[in-house]
């Protein structure tokens, strides 16, 4: 029989389809194989002309900005989907509403490395990159146009990647997103009826329940929710309750440089380098004092296809449950 | 320069991307071909044992219900997502809510011809179809457990069609989506400020204002939406305000056979037979004299890919401008 399974933050709701039930390892091989390519990459070391003037970088010499030397690099994106300059603008027109499209559209090349992954990293290179992440999300909130700061990787062509160095992608926008806003709306209601947040009721209990976590340390625990929209979608939530990823501290960044690590390895090994999608999820910039909020990840392998029924209802079919797949990556 | 543009119905936010722009003949060869196969397709003539007993059919002759001789057929999804029988037993377990998978999961096999997609049967044949489309909303109505009723069309792989005989599929759930509560509200925030129905009110002010629309006959308009979310996204609408479409007349029925026809058309001619969804939404089942809703089809191709950006703020980028889409099918 399947099951229908509420996500309580988005107040999503998931068919756990058994009738097409998937087991873990029906997708150990349909993992697409990620063509490695270098010629012209513009993320690669000795052509930093080809992407548009860094913002900043991370490098071990004393070189100057935009040449070679560089470990962690950010670039503007040079087909920004949204333009650092100039205000809003919003306008109505007729029912419709419109604004100019203003934000920032940020580039995060991981390493000179074409061929190396995130998670091949040591340890030590993953917490430059995040702490590049979290500068990121620090400077960004300083232009007052800005309301929040969307952070995401795309690995794989179905998961939307268009080049093959590995990177990482900023957006900011001059809105606070849907998706946050039904989220902060999830917290409310939790903290309503229970007067506490939600993540960090939902932290413990996953532990102790055990059945859906894929790994864990001192300060974050990562698992695959509840109500997983896709087959081995899988969370890592700092255990410590935190707003904002650009609160997290040295200490915060290392532990999570060695979860992000295991949990994306893990993924790679077991289900054969499956495309997915890295969101990061944080308050928006302007959160008070009174609302409640709590940053984690989420990592959405793509190994499904989003048809029909998710556009018509906003509701998901999974074939593969939580369970199932958090057994599979532990094992 | 981006633009941001609301979708007033779901209020959601697009970026139309200037910045990556693509005109829409950057599409015209990045269509995917749909390979066709029918050795062993369950849908095809002869082959009726290989689906579930079917729940209903249009047969010329007096033939038997499994037999051959049908010209529509609907049976019930081999791999249900949904089960039609018992209740869903709603629970709680800690701060999950969960039930069992009730509802149904139906296929409309559209013809026996395994070649010919639904645009290019006459109209006569499409209103067949979409005849059994409105008896299938009308039959699962009367079961008091099912909520909504999802109508959808996947057609190509990259849409997450699996079989590629011209199938529609019928998933009915006991909960009232996500999105059709979102757009309810949408339609009742406008009807509060202006005391009408947006899609009374957009349909006129998009057939005056041309430039978004596609084609139109007596009953319908089709036009790509102001923040189409996808490259041609494409919604028919019907002029005269009606909830749901299980009220629509045969005289409606028959409009709507031609202007389906003509969109698909010139969506499969001039963009290269793109793989799309196509979602009708329609008012739960529940709907009262107060609600507003007003029913209608979405077009969506998928030619781009969603990604990180869209999982985390629910929120779209769209290269390609929907005047420029709307005036390349006209064209």
């Amino acid at each position: 029989m399947p099951e229908i399974r509420r996500n309580p933050l988005s107040d999503t709701w998931v068919i756990i389809a058994t009738e097409r039930s998937k087991r873990p390892s029906d997708f150990a091989d349909t993992g697409e194989k990620h063509k490695k390519e270098s010629k012209t990459c513009p993320f690669c070391l000795g052509n930093e002309h080809l992407t548009p003037p860094e913002i900043t970088a991370l490098r071990k010499n004393r070189a100057k900005p935009n040449s070679q030397g560089w470990t962690v690099r950010v670039v503007p994106n040079k087909f920004a989907a949204l333009q650092q300059n100039g205000s809003p603008d919003a306008r109505k027109k007729e029912m419709y509403d419109i604004m100019k499209g203003v934000g920032a559209h940020e580039v995060v090349i991981e390493s000179p490395d074409h061929n190396k992954e995130l998670y091949e990293h040591d340890e030590e290179h993953i917490f430059n990159v995040l702490k590049i992440w979290r500068s990121r999300y620090q400077e960004l909130g300083k232009n007052s146009i800005i309301k929040y700061t969307q952070l995401f990787r795309n690995y794989g062509s179905a998961a939307g990647a268009s080049l093959t160095h590995p990177h990482s992608q900023i957006i900011s926008t001059p809105l606070i997103p849907k998706n946050i806003m039904e989220e902060l709306e999830g917290f409310e209601r939790f903290h309503k009826e229970k007067g506490k947040c939600i993540l960090c009721d939902m932290v413990p209990f996953e532990a102790e329940e055990k059945v859906r976590v894929v790994t864990e340390n001192e300060e974050f625990l990562s698992f695959c929710p509840f109500a997983a929209r896709f087959p081995f979608e899988t969370w890592i939530v700092p255990k410590k309750h935190e707003k904002q990823f650009s609160e997290i501290t040295d200490q915060g960044l290392s532990h999570l440089a060695d979860i992000l690590k295991r949990t994306l390895k893990m993924l790679a090994e077991k289900v054969n380098d499956p495309p997915y999608n890295l969101i990061l999820r944080s308050a928006p910039y302007s959160v008070n004092e009174n609302e409640i909020y709590h940053w984690h990840i989420q990592i959405l392998p793509r190994l499904t296809k989003v048809a029909g029924f998710e556009w018509g209802t906003g509701y998901y079919i999974n074939p593969t449950p939580p369970e199932d797949a958090a057994s599979y990556l532990r094992e």
